[in-house]
């Protein structure tokens, strides 16, 4: 087999980046360790930056998010029983978020590429790259228990934290930031409608809470647990009593319970790999860097990688700019960074530190007390929420 | 002997109550342990905030200062060599900081109180304060041998960090929050020009540096170092090689150098107490907290506690309401916050932190990074700076 572009993961990084580049004309084979059903059962973020939604539509996948997503001119930031509100549209000059879940992006994307019959292999498994640093690199993989050879002039690492792609850059040529997070999240998906027409991120004593949704008849919540608890432990019950007591009183009020459709528990993680390229691989989204989910940057940050290398690949091929390919790593790194930044900050704000002493506690609760209080700070979080600009290539 | 207030403690902050007290005809008595010479001798701060400057107006203490201060319109932070203004004026619709030293403030307000006639006492021992939970305060201490004895109706413990009053505060009445930074900060005093019109905050990989200044012949500049460093091994010439090395190049070969009028070497501490009232004791200054001088604002959160502490007493004495004394802590407590957390923000952003790990370090950088390349950050910068308004006195 051949293709020009080989992307490995069929995420939303993946087949966001196959479909720009179908687009372009540019022919890319998207290799998934897993089956289709198992892609989308994954529970994943929900807030869409501008960006992301405008790079959706420029792959022409973005009809139904048009139709069913919840633009959101705001969201709620909690501190001591307070609600504060982040007026993201007036703050920044008329942005908004587009809330739509994950699976939704990734479904619309699945059924783009169907349609324009670019070659998906699903369930491809020992995936192994070959000859990255060299002119003419290739991929093997087994499906349906035979051996494949894909050739191809570059590959696209859009397969995860666990993927293979960063894995096959020799660790000494990468350069690692990482921060594991003292505590995790336990997600709780349901079909009731949401406590408050937009996010509510709310600290307490007792633990961060979010209280998201994916639409106006299913929510999504969360709770900040320790890294010790299991799932099983948790019953919806017990679930709806502790996000009430971490709620203000007046939303506690309005929950409306429901039983659960998933319940998950996720670690918080911040971690950067540098560069990322390595010859002819590129590492995109949560392959090259992943964000605690407090400020809603994953999906958005593969969403700018993916603008960044497609619009490099579109010049390499149209225009003969392999000079660009350099500038992909750089590009992707500055925003990455930024936004790296804002998310162990919000967590930094929002979360209760086990092991904090007194001094550190009351800085980070008079930071965010200092950032509600003041327009520039408002100002500061809702610039960052809404997305930073995606760079131009130039 | 008997006041209204005694004030222990003859630096600035006790000097500026008494003054405004003085105004208001409310009788005070300064109790100073050591001579004026040696209060005076102690170099220490140099820039006011504008509600700092309007106060010594207040005090009628302000006619050198109007004269020789220096008003200024912004300062330069320095990220891996690149310089940002912070254009103060502009960010905050036109607010300035001025540049006089601490010691000048001292000066005059000490001059405004011979002036008063109201009596200060220099090198009183052995101050102790008595029945301070009591309706009848009092104080005693030695004088020129003599054992005397003060009673009052309140005492303002303006004897800074090391002084007698928060000790006379039972340690379990006190919630203490502290953070002891693992670096110092070499400084020395020249006659030089300063090297720029406007201070420069600079951060480098050697360390943190200030060029600062008292007037337009006398620069102050200060290294961080670390906490083992001792004054006698920095010559002046070492001095100066290093500070060339951490400042942007052309500010280095800008730079004039000279003999140091002095040199020495204060260590970085965060540190508050709450609350800042024990019955009729009322602790002012760094009495009752720290900040690190990255920032500038230990001097001005004085003037803040002050001009609570003040507009309070006059209502008790003119209007009989007492009921205004316990309202001094959570006033003053809610701006020494925000100053803290400035000052926090300012050191962990500018100075190298001997542990921190590579994430640490990308962030702060990064935190930084956003911050001066961001409005609305830049604005949160200047706001502070310039000094969050002084809360009224209802």
């Amino acid at each position: 087999m051949k293709t020009q572009v080989a992307i490995i993961g069929a995420g939303p990084a993946g087949l966001l980046l196959g479909q720009l580049l179908h687009k372009a004309g540019i022919d890319s084979v998207i290799l998934e360790r897993q089956t289709p059903d198992y892609v989308l059962s994954r529970i994943r973020a929900g807030v869409l930056e501008q960006g992301t939604a405008d790079l959706l539509r420029e792959a022409g996948a973005s009809t139904r998010m048009d139709a069913e997503g919840l633009l959101h001119d705001g969201f709620e930031l909690v501190l001591n029983g307070r609600r504060e509100r982040i007026d993201l549209k007036a703050l920044t000059g008329g942005k908004q978020v587009m809330v739509y879940g994950q699976t939704e992006v990734t479904r619309d994307l699945m059924q783009a590429r169907a349609a324009s019959g670019a070659m998906s292999v699903y369930e491809a498994a020992d995936v192994e790259l070959h000859d990255v640093t060299c002119e003419k690199p290739y991929v093997t993989f087994t499906h349906q228990g035979e051996h494949v050879r894909l050739d191809c002039d570059y590959i696209a690492g859009c397969d995860g934290f666990h993927g293979v792609a960063r894995r096959s850059i020799p660790v000494e040529r990468l350069k690692t930031f990482e921060r594991v997070y003292p505590f995790g999240w336990l997600g709780l998906l349901s079909d009731t409608p949401p406590v408050n027409h937009e996010l509510i991120y709310a600290s307490s004593e007792r633990g961060f809470s979010l209280c998201s949704q994916r639409s106006v008849t299913r929510s999504r919540y969360y709770l900040q647990v320790g890294l010790d608890e299991k799932v099983e432990d948790w019953s919806d019950e017990r679930f709806w009593e502790e996000l009430k007591r971490r709620i203000p009183e007046d939303a506690a009020r309005q929950l409306i319970t429901g039983p659960s459709l998933e319940k998950s528990i996720a670690p918080l993680r911040s971690f950067v790999v540098e560069p990322l390229q390595y010859g002819r691989l590129f590492l995109v989204g949560d392959a090259g860097h992943i964000v605690p989910p407090t400020g809603a940057k994953g999906l958005n940050l593969a969403a700018s990688d993916v603008d960044a290398l497609h619009r490099i690949l579109v010049k390499v091929y149209g225009e003969g700019r392999t000079d660009l390919l350099e500038q992909y790593s750089p590009i992707a790194l500055r925003r990455i960074w930024k936004a790296e930044r804002f998310s162990w900050w919000m967590t930094s704000m929002l979360h209760q530190f086990p092991d904090s002493d007194a001094f550190t506690r009351r800085m980070l609760e008079t930071e965010l007390d200092y950032f509600l209080g003041s327009e520039a700070g408002r100002t500061t979080i809702a610039e960052n929420y809404v997305g930073l600009p995606f760079e131009e290539v130039a």
